[in-house]
């Protein structure tokens, strides 16, 4: 598998709290090209990616996000990611395919930072049934 | 008064919706330090505040935000953003004193680009009182 991720920090405020995210001094830092926000709707999935040359830093700022990570040979890795308990980074490096889900009932939402800008021609993109993925079968509680 | 705005784009799909912010072609654009975001609850104030060194691009993400800049000899200006009609960045640059205030009563989220790291003694903070400006007078329809 081509990702990691590392636990963020939030810093309480009576008024709103403080999220975390990356700086310059972060391990997972290298350069930087473009941040965006994608919304995924509730049980919604867009999937299947991979980027061929960039290296994606996400987070869920907003909502629950269910990221599945191919890992080949029919196996599948998934991590959960949302702004409480969950809150934390996923790196995706190039080569990696992967997909999302809306969790959350309200409002979800994606920060990703990519260490180039945004080109069309650089990703690769598979329709769902390209993978033997059931993403029906989730506990939606 | 040392800030601009720009109007940003969103790109719509039917499964949710893609936010562009910021990327390295942009005018905005200068050097990236940290990002991190920022909630503001519901008619609560986080005033005054000036960088001495940073510039911030800032972008609203969830909710809804109001920011009042301070622009000398009792004039303020104000900012409305939020992830609709009003997605906007707004560059603010050193010096420059500026409050903001969460307008919706669900979640209220600031995405911050600042071009250096996080740096507590790099900031100047002032309480509200400092300046003549009333926070109650708003319309929350």
């Amino acid at each position: 598998m081509s990702y990691k991720t590392q636990k963020l920090n939030i810093k309480s405020n009576l008024k709103g709290n403080i999220f975390k995210f990356i700086d310059i001094s972060s391990s997972f830092y290298s350069e930087f090209g473009e941040i965006y926000f994608s919304e995924i709707r509730y049980k919604e999935v867009k999937a299947w990616k991979k980027h061929l040359r960039f290296t994606t830093n996400l987070t869920v700022v907003c909502g629950k996000v269910r990221f599945i990570l191919y890992g080949g040979r029919g196996e599948f890795h998934e991590e959960i990611l949302d702004n409480g308990d969950n809150y934390k980074l996923l790196q995706i490096s190039p080569g990696q395919f992967y997909g999302f889900q809306g969790m959350d009932s309200e409002r979800n939402l994606i920060a990703s930072m990519i260490n180039h800008p945004h080109d069309d021609q650089e990703s690769v993109v598979l329709e769902h049934k390209n993978f033997n993925f059931n993403w029906g079968d989730v506990d939606w509680t």
